[in-house]
């Protein structure tokens, strides 16, 4: 923790940061593929972030006391991958030397739950940035609870390195303006300012001044050339003394720092240095050209020295929370359910006894849910992207996240949808339960950190109402129709679109108990019926992401498989062609994956095989023949939407209960 | 022009503010919805802007010449409705009685090709803001091209209305950061800063300096109290003098200024002001509360007086553009080729003709048929965020975009794969035919933006190479899974996966005649065989959407259907089917959107029904059902990707003719 420097002499210092350095170009080198550039240029200012400033345990890695290193420049992997092993992270040499290979722990960019130490995955740049911030608004968030005069268990700061290409990113430039706002004073990021982009000199394409920008956030911003050891632990200095403001360092460097001929270049960016230049690197800089993957016993001591130094940090920080916990034993509960995001084991079926009955609109059912979950959950926090009163998703009886109140579970994210994902992100690795809202339509905003929620198996919860053209006047910028396709495609992505109260009960039910990734739902703006059962309905069959809600009083000629507001016009369509004389089944499916996902006997009690299928969902049919097959009727919106109020809307689109079952009496008078 | 009061008296120009005010009010109260707030709050700037400022030419709204304005803030569209009725378009009152109704010219947020006068489609924030910025640029590159010292056809100016919203959204800190870098000294913004959001105070999530801010960006910044038109008069001639960095011009505004209740507060932002509230405004400002949608006749004549100086001036360049055409005939040829986006009508066959042949990757045929098509289309303009040596996408022999130098055809995006597109959208609306480039996972930063492409119908090509997992070892934050699937699902979106270098030609062919909507193409990073076709291959077919590639000597008993890099790995396991006695037909299928858009001939001469068929394509099988039937099966991947090379990818994940025909063979052992 201090930032004297320990009197190691500057030689060791040297053959340090040049270990690392060396770590990284000959993994690359070995490789065939990777960055050596940028490790090459900020080996220094890893070497005193890790040993100077960084508190961490190697032998516990998730402890929660621990500092937060977040590698925002993902490129830079084998900078991390070097520092986590000197560190003594079980990430041992053979792993380094298998650098971007199949099931190797140092993938080509950092991947959350592959490598012990990688706080988050990062690589789609600017998501490391907005991560960060969510990980330092955890740790704050947590302190607002927990913190005694005597001990704070959530204290800890957040460091990175960002990168230019980071900056340009709309995305952090999101979550840069939030930290700002908030006054996120544990955050501190290292900007990589290299002058290189793959294009070449940033000047290219980036000549802002950055650092007016962050100061306009309400960043307090410091500057060092990245090679001037000195300089650069004085401006981290500065930047740990600042506690009511996030800090930039702006560390100028060179990328390739010490590569003869590729130093300064954008060549040195994204590909090997070539044998030739990584040997001249290591004898420019005085290095052993032999062996690869040189650690210096008195380069690995200096980091032995500061792990003995750290674990005596870790040990009085563990005596102090048993203190803590023996004097207030209501605060340690309060923190071991944070900590641990505990739910309840029977909070599904607790949430589906107590669902909201009666016609609404989902959205409305949501709020009365999310009331309900937020008091079963005290890791439940989330909040909108300027839309809450029509998202309706606060938290009752609850404040507001505001700079030096962090109290509240409920945040104000601004029109900002990318910048609040990729904080959720941050704020599910920090130890919530985060949501966030918007429309459907702008998850098309979020998309690359909804991604990372799904790669990163994190559970977070993502409401979106408004869900289809069925919003009506906002019109066809507003209107999602390819959305929820294209959503169930993410992998490990849980899509719900529930139907009345009950599924939408059961849909947060379902978030909740999901631990290993993120959990859509996809709620209406209008109302909707309250749906009739039958009397055999069991809720355990809202598991199972479709059942059949209604049979016929006759063997059925049909089967209509429908989603959210979708369910009840099926139904009512079902009545109308039962007097057609084609008695009609109808099924909600809440979930296609999740049906799909079902043992085969379910899904053949569900939808029978070779019965004629009909799906109705008002959005794009894409997904839809892998439920009705190659004979079924996908009843869908495949062009854009219109504005209109939701009567006209409806008749347009022929989503009433009339047309629908006239198309598909049409439809069901002609051959198979 | 002329940024002196016109010797109107000041009551007149009230008068007209407030019809401005009240025609936004009573349409909202009609249409039982819409957001009536900003129009109240702006209707002094608007005045002045359509009356001082803009230069327009209502009886023919495409005239080049003719400043453009953009209403960033679109959910604000009725003070653009009310503009474009005064100032003479044809917009009749009629129109904006029917404000927000089915098939109206004032649906809820303004639409591009729906509402004569509209520049660009708004409503998603911060996207008009990124299309200004590169309507900006069309003009300044049309200079650049067209200008000699006594006329230059390309000059105009942009203005437009941002919103908080917009100026939280990263897409226009994105293009701001751009429009800085590049000088754009004729984009002149008045960001409307009424301190509202959905949520309330804009206190609650922004309270960064947004001033601050755009001066780091480069921007000349001017102060004003919207309501105080001398002093936005004097910031507007200000921004208007300005002619080397872009201008914008904060105005600070009362949200449903006017109304006694609402003023001032968030419910004011997104619904009526209620029958009571809109009286009451009436009252307060002195205006008659009958007949609703008043235009004084004064304030009429006010807008035709305006009209009629303007006409002086379209007169006026007109003469000059012919004096022009005359004395500069290969200027002037250029210059239709620009404006009217000319492509010979035989581009297709042409780019076939000569496409590239042999062994690579996608990519670099992608880079050769990019040089011709640059050569056959002089409006073909693009780039790249920070990806060009890796997507290959510049034009060779031509410079690149930078402040002061706009005759380049290429652009250095930077890392802003989001800013990029909105731009490129506004460039299209400019004069181009623009591409732009990154790797296809990223496509999920620009979502947004290329979506609003397709609806509004214009012709953007998106070159999207690093197409699938076998990128490799940049791993699975890198590689497209669902991002294809996904990308076909959107409404008027042509994606296009080509297989070898013929397809590649034919894949830009299609996307040069495509004039109402975007083509997406996606490219390979790694390399492929060149495929051998047979003797009876007609290129017209690659106008199909998918053809035979393969017939087997015997009669076939399966059907392979693949895309770009699988083409190839389907040949190759159809080689070794045949072998062990099982034929196999292959069918390349570079658009399955364009193939299911085909005639029924067609498709069943491709895929004869009845037959059993699988498809190959190494991302998500979403949406292949409806290729393969019920009976098919659907070779994709579901999961994410992982980080190793090539050989290792297409071993760990089965794509391998080996594996493909083994699992195929034991599929169609199985019965179906």
């Amino acid at each position: 923790m201090t930032t004297q420097a320990p009197g190691i002499d500057a030689a060791l210092e040297q053959r340090a940061v040049n270990t690392i350095r060396f770590l990284a170009v000959d993994a690359v080198e070995q490789a065939k593929s990777g960055h050596p550039g940028m490790p090459m240029g900020m080996a220094d200012v890893a070497y005193l972030l890790w040993t100077r400033y960084l508190r961490y345990q190697p032998q516990d890695p998730a402890w929660p006391g621990r500092d937060r290193f977040v590698l925002s420049a993902g490129h830079g992997s084998m900078l991390l991958y070097a520092m986590l092993h000197l560190a003594g992270y079980d990430l041992p040499l053979e792993e380094l030397k298998r650098f971007r290979r199949l099931k190797s722990r140092t993938p080509g960019h950092p991947e959350y739950g592959v490598t012990v130490g990688v706080e988050t995955t990062t690589g789609p740049l600017g998501q490391g940035f907005g991560n960060a911030v969510g990980l330092a608004l955890a740790s704050r968030m947590l302190s607002a609870r927990c913190a005694t005069p005597e001990f704070d268990p959530g204290a800890h700061r957040v460091f990175g390195i960002v990168s230019d290409g980071d900056l340009m990113e709309g995305v952090a430039s999101e979550a840069a303006s939030l930290a700002g706002h908030w006054g996120l004073g544990n955050l501190k990021l290292v900007y990589d300012q290299n002058h290189i982009s793959i294009e070449g000199d940033t000047a290219l394409a980036f000549t802002e001044d950055v650092g007016k920008r962050f100061e306009a956030y309400g960043w307090q911003v410091g500057h060092a050339n990245a090679q001037d050891r000195a300089a650069v632990a004085r401006a981290l200095d500065a930047a740990a003394a600042e506690t009511a403001r996030p800090s930039l360092v702006i560390a100028t460097s060179t990328i390739a720092y010490g590569a003869p001929h590729k130093a300064g270049t954008a060549a040195a960016h994204g590909e090997p240095l070539g044998a030739e230049e990584a040997l001249a690197a290591k004898r420019a800089l005085g290095w052993p050209e032999q062996p690869a993957f040189l650690v210096p016993d008195d380069v690995r001591g200096l980091f032995t020295e500061r792990a003995a130094a750290l674990r005596r940090d870790y040990d009085a920080w563990h005596a102090a929370l048993k203190r803590w916990r023996a004097a207030h034993a209501d605060r340690a509960a309060l923190w071991d359910q944070l900590v641990e995001r505990r739910v309840p084991p029977d909070g599904f079926e607790r949430l589906v006894a107590n669902a909201p009955a009666g016609p609404a609109a989902t959205r409305a059912h949501g709020n009365a849910v999310l009331q309900q979950a937020a008091a079963l959950v005290p890791a439940l926090v989330g909040g909108a992207a300027d839309l809450e009163p029509s998202t309706r998703t606060a938290i009752k009886g609850s404040t507001a996240i505001q700079r030096g109140d962090f109290v509240g579970r409920n945040f104000h994210f601004g029109v900002r949808e990318h910048g609040m994902a990729a904080i959720l992100n941050g704020l599910s690795l920090g130890g919530f339960i985060p949501y966030g809202a918007s429309f459907l339509i702008f998850t098309d905003y979020a998309r690359p950190a909804i991604r990372l929620s799904a790669l990163m198996r994190r559970q977070v919860v993502w409401v979106f109402t408004h869900d289809s053209v069925f919003l009506g006047e906002d019109g066809p910028t507003h209107e999602p129709i390819e959305q929820l396709a294209s959503l169930r495609a993410i992998p490990n992505m849980l899509v719900i679109r529930p139907a009345d109260g009950i599924e939408t009960a059961a849909a947060w039910g379902l978030a909740l108990e999901r631990r290993d990734g993120p959990t859509l739902i996809a709620l209406t703006r209008q109302n909707l019926p309250a749906l009739e059962r039958p009397a055999s309905f069991e809720p355990a069959a809202l598991r199972r992401g479709g059942y059949v809600l209604r049979e016929p009083a006759a063997s059925a000629a049909v089967t209509l498989i429908a989603t959210g507001s979708e369910v009840s016009l099926a139904a009512a369509a079902a009545v109308l062609l039962d007097s057609r004389g084609l008695p009609a089944r109808v099924v909600s499916m809440p979930s296609p994956q999740l049906f799909l996902a079902q043992d085969a006997a379910w899904r053949e009690r569900v939808l029978p095989p070779g019965g004629r299928r009909v799906s109705i969902e008002a959005g794009s049919t894409v997904g839809w023949d892998r439920i009705v097959g190659e004979r079924g009727l996908a009843i869908g919106i495949d062009r854009f939407g219109e504005s209109a109020p939701l009567a006209e809307i409806q008749q347009h689109f022929g989503f009433t209960p009339d047309k629908i079952a006239a198309r598909i009496a049409d439809w069901l008078s002609k051959p198979a």
